[in-house]
Order: structure tokens, then C-alpha cells, then sequence
């Protein structure tokens, strides 16, 4: 677990990260505007709205927790793959649901906590339109070559 | 965290929680079909058939962790509403992905480790057509009334 | 998980805290020193000591991962107790590891995340002396009376 | 997290178990009695009996939550290091607390869900002299060279 990973590339800024997002099938139905990049800080920002299948109750405009749980992983993963530039599987991941979120749309941050040789571990908080965190996210990533 | 919760009616049977889990639009999505459900046992068994949406790579055949973080969190929740009659928010669980699954439906099954007055905890292992592990989940959901 | 959980009391100072941390046996042994108590902020902070027991190899002076994990759950159950004025018991915890604690002294940094009325949520940060980040947690405690 | 992680000697016994827990210090404060190994099941059980410095209250008996902690992330240690025979340091986990345990000792048994090339998945139940489960975790280890 000792210091940095490789990276492949130089760092992917926002337009190649929003580009990378359509070519999984599953994360272009999540519907990820990503809203800045920071490759220093090992912070990304998406932004994901609301889709009828994404509702707990149908018509409530509540958001069920499996949906929030997928996007968790997945901008999550992001900011390493931002850093590293290539794709990294996911170990495993945590979810806290804080709070119901309901008509609204969710802002996800995530930030590297530590890109190591063999694994990064991430934290992700989303929040609601009022900036009510509604869910935090710990995930770890293999980044290993 | 003491005992027993107390609950709202007697256990549901596979047909009656197959009818709950059409209530949700997001679990509808899900595409989860019981299998089997042992109140005694504290076991229930659902199957998983893919979709084009639940892909990684388009047109692979694997499943994207999202859906199967979801799955997991849904499955396990469904074995303590067996068990309690009721609705049961998800306080927090964690997944972690063991193999890919490609070209497979998925077989879960949820085990109630404990329903406390507080809290129930539940292991879910998820399995491939070949009973190959691919992913396992624990999860923690709020049984207070 | 709807909103604040009933304070016992008012929030407990940096000194109240110390004199708590002598009540339990084990704690006691984890030889902590409580550095500031913040209510408002929701963050306490604390210092552990090594001690001879708690060293992985015998004479290497690096942490075992074992005494990092239980202060991790201590701090961060006194970031609730802090602002709930009573004891709470732990429901579940994660602990990451970042990089090896050796011949150094803990700071450990516990923010409470969310108060809720049957659970919080508190994340944990432990660096070594040079301000490295050593391990995180997040932890889960009962708030319900 | 492709297939088998290469072992580098054979199995380890129950006898060569209990001689490296001597080797750390900490583990060896942990005052555990290895009670079986099979390598073939991945199973592991360890019996661990109280000491004062490990209870809650002074005088209760009852077990506090820190050292079931070290001790659930030490046997699911020792279970990949019975098949691979080589330290393995641990990358996260999760501990749940299901029951107080109170005047008791502690049975311990780790099973390896899943040993990979990059990292293994290993289950952990912890029951008290009633059979009663008193906590489960469940945690990850680096297994690359």
C-alpha cells in the first residue's frame, strides 16, 4: 500500500471525464453532468437529475437509495480515474443514507483520500438542492497495473 | 440493540413480497424475481435477469457493479420485511465485488443475521449461473417503529 | 433517521470528556488525551500515545492496526457523546488503513457527519506526527434513547 | 482480482498458526488460542479469552467493542495467512455489533470468501459461550506480492 500508482496518462480534465461516462451502458443511464474536475485536489464534482425509474414510490419524486449507491461508485471511481487515467474495478464500498431526498437532484463530490500502489480509497458526499448531505460514500478502487 | 423488534403482522409469504417488490418504480426496474422466501430461516432467494441498461461496456454481457450494489441492498431489505411486515429504511451497507459476472442472471440470497429493536443486519451473497461468488453485501437496516 | 435526537444534557467540555474516558476499563488503556471539544463544529479531537502492547512487530515502534481500530471507535462515539451528554453504543464501523503508523504519536480528528434520532453518522481521521494520513473511519452509533 | 494469489509455502497448521501470533506484540496481548485450521474450508477458529483491560465497565465483564474489533481483523488475518503463509496487512473493515457479550470468552471463526490475485474477502463471526453471535465482520487484505 506504499506510495503513488503509475499513472497511464496525464490527468483527464472535465470534457474527457463527461466523454468517458457514455461508454458504460449502466452510467450513461445514471445521467452524470460532470461540473468540474480537479485533478490536484483529487476532487470531482458531478451533478445527476432525476429519472421516473430512479423514484422509491412511483410518482413521490424520492429517490430510492439503489441509485444513489451506484452513482456513490461510480464518481467515486472518477476521481482516480481522473488522476490515473484508466479504468479501475472497484474493491468494495460503504453507503450512509443521512437523509431522504426528494425533488430533487443530487450534487456528488468526491474526493481521493489516498491513491496507493495497490488501492485508492475515495470519499463521496452527496447532497440536495438546499446542500442537505442526503448520503456519504467511502469506496475503495484497485489501481494497481 | 436488545431483542427482539416487534412486527406488524404476521411473515409474507414469496407471492406477497413478489407483489411488494412492483410498488417501488426503481426495485420494478430491478427485474427481481422470488425465488424463495423462509420466514423461519430468515432466508430469502431472488434471481436477477440482466438488462441492456445494467451493462459495463455495452453490448459485453457484464454486469456493471451498480445494479448489483442496488440488488444487493434491495434483496437484503426484503428478507428483514419477511420477517417484519413493514417498510425498513436502509441505514448503510457495504459491498464488495468478488468477480465479474458476464453473460449470467444473478442468483441472491439474503440471510437475516440479527433483528434487533434498533436494527437488523444482513449478509447477501450473490451468485453467477456457474454458483460462482460474485459479489457479497452486508447491510444494516433501521427496525425501530 | 428524521432529525435530531433528543440531547441529554448540555454538550460536555474537553475536561468532562477526559474524565469519562476513565470510566471504561479499556478505554482507560488506550491512554488517549482529549486535545479540544468543539459542540457547534460537531468535532473532537484527541491524541493517542504508543504503548508497549500495541506495537505490531516487538521494537519496531509501528502501530498494529488492532489499537488504531479501537480508537477509531472510541473518538468517534465521543463526538456524539459530546454533543448528546449520554453513552451510546457502537452499531457498525469501516476502518481503512492508509500507510503504516511508525515511532509516532495519533491524532485523531472525529466530525459528526449527522445526528439523527436513531442513529449518527461520524468520520474519522488519524494522522501520524508529520500530518500524514495514517487511517479513516466511519462509524455508525445509536442514538435512540 | 483475477484468480488465485500465488501461496508462497505450503498451508500452515494449527501448531505454526499459534507460533506467529507470538511474533506481534499486540496480537499477542490479544491472549488468542487458535482451536482449529483447515486449509481446504479457509476456515480458521480462534478462542479469546477476557482480560481487565479489555472490558467496558471496570468489574462488569462485559467485552468492550475495541478489542472484538482487533480481534475480528486479526483471525480474518490468519485465515489467508494459513493458505498463503505470508503476512498479509489488512486493507479495510467492517465490524457489526449484534449483542453486548458479558462474562464469556470469545469464539472466533474466519472463513476466506474470496482469495485473489490483488486482494481476499474473508467473513468473521464472533459467538460467546451460548452460541450467540455477538458480532460479525467482515474484511479485506492485501494479497499481491
Amino acid at each position: 500500500m506504499s506510495d503513488r500508482p503509475p499513472p497511464s496518462a496525464p490527468p483527464l480534465d472535465k470534457d474527457e471525464l463527461q466523454r468517458r461516462l457514455a461508454h458504460s451502458a449502466f452510467i450513461n443511464f445514471l445521467n452524470l453532468t460532470v461540473v468540474s474536475a480537479d485533478p490536484e485536489k483529487g476532487e470531482v464534482v458531478m451533478r445527476a437529475a432525476m429519472r421516473p425509474e430512479f423514484e422509491r414510490g412511483r410518482g413521490t419524486g424520492q429517490w430510492h437509495g439503489g441509485p444513489i449507491a451506484a452513482i456513490i461508485d461510480t464518481v467515486g471511481d472518477y476521481a482516480l480515474v481522473m488522476q490515473l487515467g484508466r479504468p479501475l474495478p472497484t474493491v468494495n464500498f460503504r453507503v450512509d443514507y443521512l437523509r431522504p431526498a426528494v425533488a430533487t437532484a443530487l450534487r456528488v463530490t468526491a474526493t481521493v483520500r489516498r491513491a496507493g500502489r495497490l488501492v485508492g480509497v475515495v470519499d463521496i458526499d452527496v447532497t440536495d438542492d438546499e446542500g442537505r448531505l442526503v448520503a456519504v460514500g467511502r469506496a475503495t478502487y484497485a489501481t494497481a497495473k
